[in-house]
């Protein structure tokens, strides 16, 4: 199967001129939804990983699906004033102004494998900034896991030195 | 194990009198996680459900997950303005305000059995609404699925009339 052709393209979304990249024909086909995650199992090594962390939202299927393949945990990485409790903050660049994600400062114990799971890699500044926090909550970065990548806006450049792979390239 | 065990009381969260019911501590230890799956699969018979529905967002790790257990579909339920595409929206009363809640046209085939999943049951208000949006688009609700029951709410006259079931009950 050809997993672009489960990944709709919508124009001018959320705003003219940006042609969204949408997975939820991707995630409605029991059949695409599995190769991603068997994908994901032939790059992924087991003794690599002790937890899966989503970025809000697209990334929780994704993390939750990989944690229970793996018989790992999931966290979760959200925006600003969604998670309870004590957090470690980031405040970011993105395309017009700042955004601020989350993580609750006991979500891994020091010296974990993270392995940070998002549908999109596009500038990669919401995945440096993921990055950026499970080092802050004394976590190690084993790679990122993207379903889709816009090539084009060169987000690799961003999470240069970690490890990470995508499925589907534009 | 108790499941219990593995959901934090957070006080004063959103907002101050709230006691927050945070499942992050399931999530991240995979035997909890594990458990919560498997729960789930001694009560939804396969034949009963078509694809399961993520409230947006804590409900999408539980819609993925049991998705992939049952070899079946995942669709997002979301708040306004994160679905591209065509939508149905529905707006509902929450405790200050209302909120509005959207999913895409052709995320079910007319007559798909579908599941709603979420993290939590409060007064009902989101999940009955979910489930509005479900049958206006031809879907039919098989069931929701929770992890967490606040009892006191009584949620479960919101949705009378539906199957549901909640693992962890306060």
């Amino acid at each position: 199967m050809n997993l672009k052709s489960r990944i709709d393209e919508i124009p001018d979304f959320p705003k003219k001129g940006i042609l969204f990249r949408d997975i939820s024909p991707l995630l409605r086909d029991p059949s695409a939804l599995s190769l991603v995650i068997d994908e994901f199992t032939k790059i992924i090594h087991p003794n690599d990983v002790d937890v899966f962390a989503g970025i809000e939202s697209r990334g929780f299927p994704l993390a939750c699906a990989l944690a229970l393949k793996y018989n790992k945990g999931m966290i979760m990485i959200r925006k600003q004033g969604k998670l309870p409790g004590v957090t470690h903050k980031t405040t970011y660049n993105i395309e017009y102004g700042s955004a601020t994600m989350e993580i609750q400062t006991n979500a891994i114990k020091k010296g974990q494998k993270v392995y940070i799971c998002d549908d999109l890699l596009a500038t990669g500044g919401t995945a440096k900034a993921a990055a950026n926090l499970v080092e802050k909550i004394g976590g190690n970065v084993a790679g990122f896991a993207f379903i889709i990548e816009l090539t084009d806006l060169k987000g690799s450049k961003s999470i240069k030195g970690y490890k990470y792979n995508s499925l589907v390239k534009y």
